[in-house]
C-alpha cells in the first residue's frame, strides 16, 4: 500500500492518519477535506498532502471515509463509477446498513464497512490522537469481498482490535450500547431542562454529570446516525420504556435487589480487563 | 466545639473525621462504628478514640450520623430521650424528610439534617478523603432550630458550600439529580443484561461506561434511599417515561434538533465553574 486518502480530515479520519504513520506507513497519505480541516491535519502530520476527491480516486490504494454518515453515503455514490478496482473503499460511519446499501453504487472498487469504537469529547483534527484506535474494538462488515490482507495488517498494526460481523448485527447492536445510551442522556438532560424545581442546578453530585456527559453531544452529530438506525433504535427505546415500568412497580414493591444485582453484574463485565475499551 | 462523635465510620464519616481535623480541629473525635471501620479510622486518623454511643451521648458536643438512611433514623430513636441539649445532632443521609420526621424523638437535643453531596466509587473509612467535601454543596435542612454558627464554621473550614433548603425541597430536587439517574442507569444496566445480542458486551465505546458506573452501585446502598423517597421518584420516573415518548416521536419525526438543543445546553450549564461538584 502505497497511498492512503483520508476523506473528512476530523477527530477519526486525522487519527487513522497519524495511527497509521505512528505504526510505520511511510508513503502518502492524501487529505480530503475543508480547507481549515486540510491545514489542522497537514500540521499536525495526519496527512502528508491536500488533495481533491477527483485526484485522491486516482491515486489512492485505500480510500478511507471518516465524514458523518450521511457525507458517507453521498460521497459513495459520486465515487459510483470513479473508483478503480484497484482501490479498497472502507469508511468509519457509526451505523452499517445504509451505508453499505450506499456502497452498492460502486462499480469496480471493493468495499469494506467499518466502524472504530473510539472517540472523545472534543472534536477535529486538533484533538487527534495516534494511539485513537489502540486496544479499541473496531468493527468491519465485509460485504461482497472478504476484507483484504494489507488493510487487516494496517488495523492491527495501529493496535484494533478487529471484531467482523454483519452489517444487520453491528446496527442492532450499537442501537443498544451507543445509540440508546444517547437518547437516554439526551432525554434526562431535557426533563430536567424543563424543571422550575430550585436547586437542580445546583444539589447534584457526580452521578449526574456522568448521566449528562452524552447529552451534550450535537443534535447534527447525531441526526443521520440515529436516521439510518431507525428502527432498531426504537425497538431499543420501547423495550426500555419496558424495564422502566418494571423497575417502577419492583421499587413500589420494595423489591429492588434483583434488579440491582443484574444491572450491577453486567456493568461490572463492561469493565472486565477484556471488555475494556476506555 | 471540644469533641465530635462520628456516627457510621464508612467513606463520608471518615471523611469528616480527616477534614475537620485537617481545617484545625483539635479535640477529640469519637468513632462508634464496627470495629474493623472503627481500626481503619484509627488507623488513618479519621477518629482519636472507639467509643459506644453511650459513650459519645454523654461527651459530644456534636454527634455526627453518617450512616445509611435506615440506621440513621434507628440511632434518632435511640437517642431519643438520651441525648442532652448541650449536642448538636447532625447527619449526611441521602434523604432528609422521613429522617427529619424520626428526629421528632430527640426530646432535648437540637438536630440539623444535612446532606454532603460528595462520595467516590470506593467505599470505607479506606478511601476516606480530608478534601471530600471541599467545594462541594453541602446541604442543610434546619427544621426546630437554625443552623449553629459553630457547626456552620465547621462545614466552611472543611470548604462545604453550604445551601440551605426545607427537607421536602431538598428531596423533590435529589430524586431527579440523584435517584432519577440511579435508576435511569440501572435500567439501561439491566435492559442489556437481558440481550441476547451478540457483541453487546464487546461493541461499545465509552459512553456506555459512563451511562452504566452508577449502575454499579449495590441495592443495600440504594433500598433506604429510595424506600424513603418513594413519591417523589415514582413522580420522577413517570415524568422521564413521559420525557422518553416524546423524544421516540422526534425521532420518528426526524425532528431531533430542539431536543437536543435544550439537553446540552442544560448539560453544558452544570459543568459551569459555579456549578461544578467533580
Amino acid at each position: 500500500m502505497q497511498t492512503v486518502a483520508i476523506v473528512g480530515v476530523g477527530l477519526i479520519g486525522a487519527s487513522f492518519g497519524l495511527a497509521i504513520r505512528k505504526s510505520g506507513f511511510s508513503g502518502h497519505i492524501l487529505g480530503v477535506s475543508s480547507r481549515p480541516a486540510v491545514e489542522a491535519g497537514l500540521a499536525t502530520g495526519a496527512i502528508s498532502d491536500a488533495a481533491t476527491l477527483e485526484e485522491a480516486v486516482s491515486k489512492a490504494d485505500l480510500i478511507y471515509l471518516a465524514q458523518p454518515v450521511d457525507r458517507i453515503m453521498e460521497t459513495l455514490g459520486w465515487l459510483g463509477a470513479k473508483a478503480r478496482p484497484e482501490t479498497l473503499i472502507t469508511d468509519a460511519g457509526s451505523t452499517k446498513s445504509a451505508i453499505v446499501s450506499a456502497a452498492a453504487a460502486l462499480q469496480y472498487a471493493p468495499f469494506v464497512g467499518g466502524h472504530p469504537m473510539a472517540g472523545k469529547e472534543t472534536r477535529g483534527a486538533q484533538s487527534a490522537d495516534a494511539d485513537l484506535f489502540r486496544n479499541r474494538t473496531y468493527v468491519l462488515t465485509p460485504h461482497l469481498h472478504p476484507v483484504p490482507g494489507n488493510f487487516r495488517r494496517l488495523l492491527d498494526a495501529i493496535g484494533a482490535k478487529v471484531i467482523e460481523m454483519t452489517a444487520e448485527e453491528h446496527d442492532a447492536t450499537v442501537a443498544l450500547t451507543s445509540h440508546l445510551p444517547q437518547l437516554v442522556s439526551t432525554a434526562l438532560a431535557a426533563l430536567m431542562a424543563g424543571q422550575n424545581q430550585p436547586g437542580v442546578k445546583d444539589v447534584f453530585g457526580s452521578g449526574l454529570l456522568d448521566m449528562t456527559r452524552l447529552a451534550l453531544s450535537p443534535a447534527e452529530l447525531w441526526s443521520s446516525i440515529l436516521a439510518t438506525n431507525k428502527a432498531n433504535v426504537i425497538q431499543g427505546l420501547d423495550r426500555y420504556t419496558q424495564v422502566l415500568a418494571e423497575l417502577k412497580q419492583a421499587l413500589l414493591m420494595d423489591d429492588l435487589d434483583a434488579f440491582f444485582g443484574r444491572a450491577a453484574e453486567f456493568s461490572a463485565t463492561l469493565r472486565k480487563p477484556n471488555y475494556k475499551t476506555k
